[in-house]
């Protein structure tokens, strides 16, 4: 299955949720038989990090979003288990401080989009504030609707002035294993600090959320930043699937190491004397 | 063994860096003997820092220093592969810019100092400012010798003012070692692009790095942010010290995952009626 294709957005289609099984998980019947393919991927995102850190002529912005429980910060720790901590940086946008609120959507998000050389993933993003400001009537409907179109220049700059690749997961699962997840946390003591009420009174707003993802999906997945609508039921298939688009997108990329800028015949030397010399002075 | 009291730098005591073995690998063989009990760390600081994230009270500066090709990315990747990247930022100082450089030393690393609930990597430091600085006289004697009293007041602030426990690694390896490490690169095609004459020409000032590392070991090595010499020419071995230390701080805070704000039992109604409502739904 070619995963870039399978859940790509294409641009200007009209997204609707409704006909996408969340509980979808492709070829493998389970996480054991998806054992060997998901350690392919991370090896293979491992390597090929190494050279495009090494390239420095390209960054790479990954965005999580999904709805609560979707599986943001699970996803954020499979996929950097393979990197190398140096190359990368993680950005969580939490409920905008009051400082923040009197700039405009964009001004907190810009100082973390990633330099050549660099992976930056967004754990929550821009996103939000066509999201849960759109559910909850944050701002008037004129200014999340303005929205898209900025959100679409401001990846295109990143794009265009940046050599920066995007790709935007978005983690979906259905309301019942959603309801699944709530349960196994008020069942472990040691998730229990992070439970609250308003896990509850969010979910009754589920359609609404459903409809804001849709618009954004529909409205914002460009050639230059396209969205990936990853079936997320199945935890080991959602992190297959994001680890082996991440790998084929890095592989498209044709990375090069750059080579040597010295003479390395003439550090070889420099290298045989420094060895004589450790030898002469023991 | 004790891994803290053994690579502690007792603050006031005066280093000789002679007199410590970078090749020390302690009652272990080889890597792997030392296997299971690596694997056992790493374990137990996945599940500290679970505790850390929660508790919020508590925040943890890990600084990394040592001389070229003392592995501290390698160590870097290592310890931070068992933590939630949620939680974690690295930094590294490279070599400042222009407008660091119109600043006082400390003006560039102070925004990295970790928030509570949170860990932040220095891959090399404000260290720098008293080790490279030193050695190739890039300031005047009396502005580098001013520092370490100025380190040690800023980061007795991250102490006293943000509850930082501070951890600091000096990765020590022979100079036989590092010109193994060199020899290395030289051999990996992957590693040439990374080569500079100036690693031969900074080894030619080993003695001096040396030096000025005793310095900093022996003048900055306080209760609340002490030194750890770690013989690191097993790289194994330097992961398995680093790992412990880490641990054994860690699980000395006597975290506590912080009690639930809401009443579990009432969240548990909410969760069985939602389950319900989803039943009459289907």
């Amino acid at each position: 299955m070619n995963f870039i294709k399978r859940f790509r957005v294409e641009p200007g289609a009209s997204v609707d949720l409704e006909k996408i099984d969340p509980g979808f998980h492709g070829d493998f019947a389970n996480d054991v038989e998806a054992k060997d393919e998901l350690q392919r991927n991370l090896a293979r995102i491992t390597e090929l990090q190494r050279t495009f850190y090494a390239d420095r002529r390209h960054s790479l912005l990954i965005v999580l979003q999904g709805i609560d429980g979707a599986g943001k910060d699970g996803t954020c720790w499979h996929v950097i288990s393979a990197m190398d901590p140096q190359g990368v940086q993680v950005t969580g946008f939490k409920q905008p401080t009051p400082e923040e609120q009197e700039h405009d959507f964009l001004w907190r998000v810009h100082p973390h989009a990633p330099q050549r050389g660099f992976i930056s993933i967004f754990n929550r993003s821009h996103y939000e504030d066509v999201l849960v400001v759109r559910v909850h009537k944050l701002a008037p409907k004129d200014v999340w609707k303005a929205r898209y179109d900025f959100i679409n220049e401001w990846e295109r700059l990143l794009a265009v002035e940046n050599n920066t690749t995007i790709i935007k997961f978005f983690l979906y699962i259905s309301k019942e294993e959603q309801l699944q997840r709530f349960k196994e946390r008020l069942d472990d003591p040691a998730h229990q600090w992070k439970i609250s009420a308003s896990d509850y009174t969010e979910r009754d707003k589920w359609d609404d959320y459903i409809k804001a993802f849709e618009a954004a999906l529909s409205r914002c997945s460009t050639e230059y930043a396209p969205w990936y609508i990853l079936p997320s039921n199945h935890k080991w298939f959602r992190n297959l699937a994001a680890s082996t688009i991440i790998a084929d997108t890095l592989e498209g990329l044709k990375l090069e190491t750059p080579k040597p800028t010295v003479d390395i015949e003439e550090i070889r030397k420099l290298y045989h004397q420094a060895k004589e010399a450790g030898e002469k002075a023991r």
